[in-house]
């Protein structure tokens, strides 16, 4: 319920003092989601599933450049189904939401709500390939999928989320595995180009590989508190899922091969991404190419003859050039908007009175430093996209800074615990084993090792936990 | 999996000789959809999702138009929640999908998987709504929903399909009401614009009509089988809803009051009145506004000089007047490849051959009725998009044609009864009562009211059942 009054959002939390409580705090009054009925789900309001619908509308085209295919398949495994591939039930079976009933009947097979569906396109595949010829088959399936959570929270963690599953099969292992890089830098690249935020990419440790893959990538952002989000995944299956489903074709030697399989997937943590690496202490901080309002519109004692009429023609110009743009005409006061605006995140906004308009001129304001430039009536068609871009950049690259500043490297467990308490990243060489990283984990009070940075160490570097010799260098967080 | 042959797809039944198996035929051979190992559910292929996000587009658009946003729910309903509305819950409880059993625990409050959403929206309008202010609210949801389902037919009817479901919230009946005569007219044009199908369409007599709703409506498609298939509802559910969950705000008068609620939805059963509208003994015909691919491009020779960088040069043009084109440049013959997009259903076939690029000419073939024409390689980006409209609309007016010769008036039970056995809609005068259509059910093997032609009868009528004066005029038909 809004209340007309002339401050709004006064009791935001700051981020500084409780981060987590900043971040509820923000998805709630920035009208992102509300929690549901339903314990550990919740409704993905208007303002947030908009979020939601630009990020879907950028990967669509960007998958499309690489060939893959939308489809459907259920949402529902069947149990006796769900067993085929050893490493994955075992990954998957404490989280499972399992369907006993139907029809007011017993199911003999009960059903697993999808908590991912490898399963599922592998038993499509068998059907659907038999030659060389039926491959490569890039689908992609945009879902909701439940995981069973015991602590849940807005966009990060929950019982059901909605994400993009990428399920490709292959002749050779290098098409699935350029196939797997590919899609990393798609992932890349919705950080970089329309979310604004930098990641920390690469391959994933043997200990928090994906279950079921023979290599798992990621992108990490970094959040404002120092912790690593996990961002989106890209895996290279191999062929075990194609062996234990079946799945051959013959080849152009007139014999028959496993396929190589691949999937990949973002989901909307993306979401809560966005809030916590770019939000502050007013809300939520969007950066425009992915804002479903671009530019807010807020006039100026509106009843004053011509304001509003200008304001829409204004409007008017910018929709012509595809920039999202709304004008607030409620009857509120403009110190109420713009607080309701920064809160939602708005990036640009636009006001105009009667002395602008004499003038000829607009205020604006950038939303994530609260810059104020005068714009040119006139000329909003050129200027306001043009604006918008620099933002989009100036945004990148702050991002960009506050993560080169949170990585240090580091060479021992007390220098490692030390940093990782400060937040942000800290690069170690180790040896690269699982139980050396359960070690680091206790050690450091829930550091993981987030992705390799390189795959070889420096000469002479030992293990600071088991002392036999490092391998690789990783990347160390705390995360959530 | 594709074989390299001069002719395909020779093995399709013939329409006429068995509608069921030509049915299920072209939606295999036209790659629509194939069978999942889920029982009862069924997995979209690439070009049967495309059909589906080509009505998400349309509709997206038009819902927009009426103030409609974008959310998200969860896909489980809890057991204590859905019994809540009573009339609702009686009439889903045998179709419901029940999970019980949740990260290896036995839920205390067992999940229903989302059979339709009334539930949810009305409890978090609960909590989102409390002021006149608040109003109205416009939400739509794109997901699937899960009705258990004995016997399955591919879109028709199955365990799983994917729909979009409306639920609104208005301050007055007025409004509401409106709001669902608005929403029938938006899926009538989903018909008429888009799938080229004429409905019949009106208010769902009480034994017909949603469990809850105070007032269904429908749009009714006529198959070629002289079936109906009912493809679009919309209801008032007056405050039923917003009573059984407590909803209220305070209006203008500073009074509490229930505000009017209203739901609306369409499912990917469109897709399943498209090929049975338009299909035919050569597969699935496509009207152009819907078809994913709007023109295929065959060489003819493709070896030959020039030919597959002019058939490149045309499909650049087109697409940039927004056609949707693709060439086929496979190493099939001409003759294969025109079986496979007629069985595709592609509007718009374009062949260029030597003789023809010598000429500046390109052969033109209409896929519903297999007209050809002659077009100017000068003129493709004026000459195709014009095409392009006269076929969907012709394929509207043939459609419509077929409709009206199949709606006939009947006065009595015998002639209602050999109508419907002839296929189509016979009108009839009636009581209205639900016994009486328990009644003509039965005695015709089948007729069903579709929806009401006429909320008067004439003079003197009485009901052909009962005996009783007739109060209404409806559609009865056999249907899905």
């Amino acid at each position: 319920m809004k209340e007309n009054k002339t401050v709004k959002n006064e009791s935001i939390t700051s981020r500084d003092v409780d981060f987590a409580q900043w971040y509820t705090d923000v998805c709630r009054k920035a009208e992102l989601m509300d929690y549901s009925s339903v314990k550990g789900f919740i409704d993905y309001l208007p303002y947030g599933y908009a979020i939601w619908e630009q990020i879907q509308a950028f990967a669509n085209r960007k998958f499309k450049e690489h060939g893959a295919e939308n489809v459907y398949l259920p949402c529902v495994i069947p149990s006796s189904l769900f067993g085929k591939e050893k490493e994955h039930i075992e990954g998957f079976a404490p989280e499972c939401l399992v369907a006993t009933i139907g029809g007011n009947k017993k199911l003999e097979d009960p059903l697993i709500i999808r908590p991912t569906s490898e399963i599922l396109f592998s038993d499509m595949y068998k059907r659907l390939v038999s030659s060389y010829r039926d491959l490569p088959k890039i689908y992609n399936q945009w879902c909701s999928v439940i995981r069973w959570e015991k602590t849940t929270r807005p966009f990060l963690r929950g019982s059901e989320f909605l994400w993009q599953e990428g399920h490709c099969l292959f002749e050779t292992e290098e098409e699935a595995r350029k196939n797997t890089m590919d899609m990393l830098e798609v992932y890349d690249s919705i950080g970089r180009d329309l979310l604004a935020i930098p990641f920390v990419k690469g391959k994933k440790t043997e200990h928090e590989k994906f279950a079921g893959a023979v290599a798992t990538y990621s992108i990490e952002a970094l959040m404002h508190d120092g912790k690593a989000l996990q961002s989106g995944t890209t895996h290279y299956l191999g062929t075990g899922f194609a062996e234990a489903f079946g799945i051959s074709y013959l080849g152009r030697d007139n014999k028959l091969h496993a396929p190589h399989q691949t999937s990949w997937g973002v989901s909307t943590r993306l979401i809560g991404a966005v809030i916590m690496v770019h939000g502050d202490d007013n809300g939520l901080v969007l950066p425009p190419e992915v804002a479903p309002i671009q530019v807010v519109i807020v006039p100026i004692r509106q009843q004053a003859e011509g304001i509003l009429e200008k304001c829409h023609e204004i409007a008017d110009k910018l929709k012509s050039v595809g920039i999202r743009v709304k004008v607030d005409e409620t009857d509120h006061t403009p110190g109420w908007k713009f607080a309701e605006w920064e809160m939602k995140g708005v990036p640009l906004r636009l006001e105009l009175g009667p002395r602008d308009l004499a003038e000829g001129k607009v205020a604006l304001s950038k939303r994530y430093n609260g810059e104020k430039l005068v714009g040119s009536i006139e000329d909003v068609e050129a200027e306001i996209p043009a604006l918008l871009k620099v933002i989009q950049e100036e945004m990148y690259q702050k991002a960009l800074a506050f993560l080169q500043t949170k990585i240090v490297d580091v060479e021992n467990l007390e220098e490692l615990k030390a940093a990782l308490e400060k937040g942000g990243y800290a690069r170690m060489a180790y040896c690269g084993e699982p139980e050396c990283e359960d070690a680091i984990k206790a050690f450091t009070n829930g550091g993981t090792a987030r992705c390799i940075y390189k795959e070889e160490a420096p000469e002479g570097s030992i293990c600071p936990v088991c002392g036999k010799p490092s391998k690789i260098v990783a990347y160390f967080a705390k995360a959530y």
